[in-house]
């Protein structure tokens, strides 16, 4: 049974919910948050560039199926928004499952479009940063 | 003596201007490629994230202090094109000076933003592709 695609009032609201997918693991919840009839594009962190709904359908389900679970926290978060499309750029900090600690950001441009079905994610493009990168993040000095 | 500002009347001639920048390591050209007024973000290839202008004027400042000179073609195009924002995903096919063929792609999300000096680049992503993303270029079958 199909679910009913959900409503996304906010670009803030679609990324809250591709985050929330990530976490789960659930490849419906993620692909409902991709814009329908565009030319969606996703870069996963060291990956090649996948462009159309299959492809990047196909990449979603071989990392579930992968079972790695993890915890995401977003931060540094970057925003220009337009009438019809909104560009974020972020930090995942992204806390695998039995670790205590974040691993080195991932840096992620996202890209929602507006659309009939309100704000849905047109371009993920996810990098590596470098592990200096933690030095974003505050520390206690001594 | 400050050159004049150029207009870029498309993002297509913005983007164009930022490649040519690049391959002609010329700063003051490369920086009158982005947007001003805006906090704009730039990642190079396996970099963190760079935000606001300073920080991105400074990078390219040490690029191409860095010396190395490059040929850069561009592939695999994919483009939104919104009123006030564009959206671009490329294949970047790299040649550095004095090697005969392109290092394997680097993708490229490049956003660009419409105001009073036309288009501007806002967002530059960039991540090195495995080199399997090599394949994507043609090749003669045996």
């Amino acid at each position: 049974m199909e679910r009913k695609k959900p409503f996304y009032a906010t670009p803030q609201d679609a990324e809250a919910a591709f985050y929330e997918a990530l976490e789960r693991a659930d490849l419906d919840a993620m692909m409902s948050v991709w814009a329908e009839d565009e030319e969606i594009v996703c870069v996963h962190p060291t990956g090649p560039r996948l462009s159309g709904y299959a492809m990047v359908h196909e990449s979603w389900r071989r990392i579930f199926d992968g079972g790695t679970r993890m915890r995401v926290q977003i931060s540094n978060a970057v925003a220009l928004q337009g009438m019809l499309l909104s560009i974020h750029s972020v930090h995942e900090n992204i806390t695998l499952a039995g670790e205590d600690k974040p691993r080195p950001p991932v840096v992620a441009t996202n890209v929602y479009l507006r659309g009939p079905l309100g704000w849905r994610m047109l371009v993920h493009h996810a990098s590596p940063a470098p592990p200096e990168a933690m030095s974003d993040t505050p520390k206690i000095l001594h």
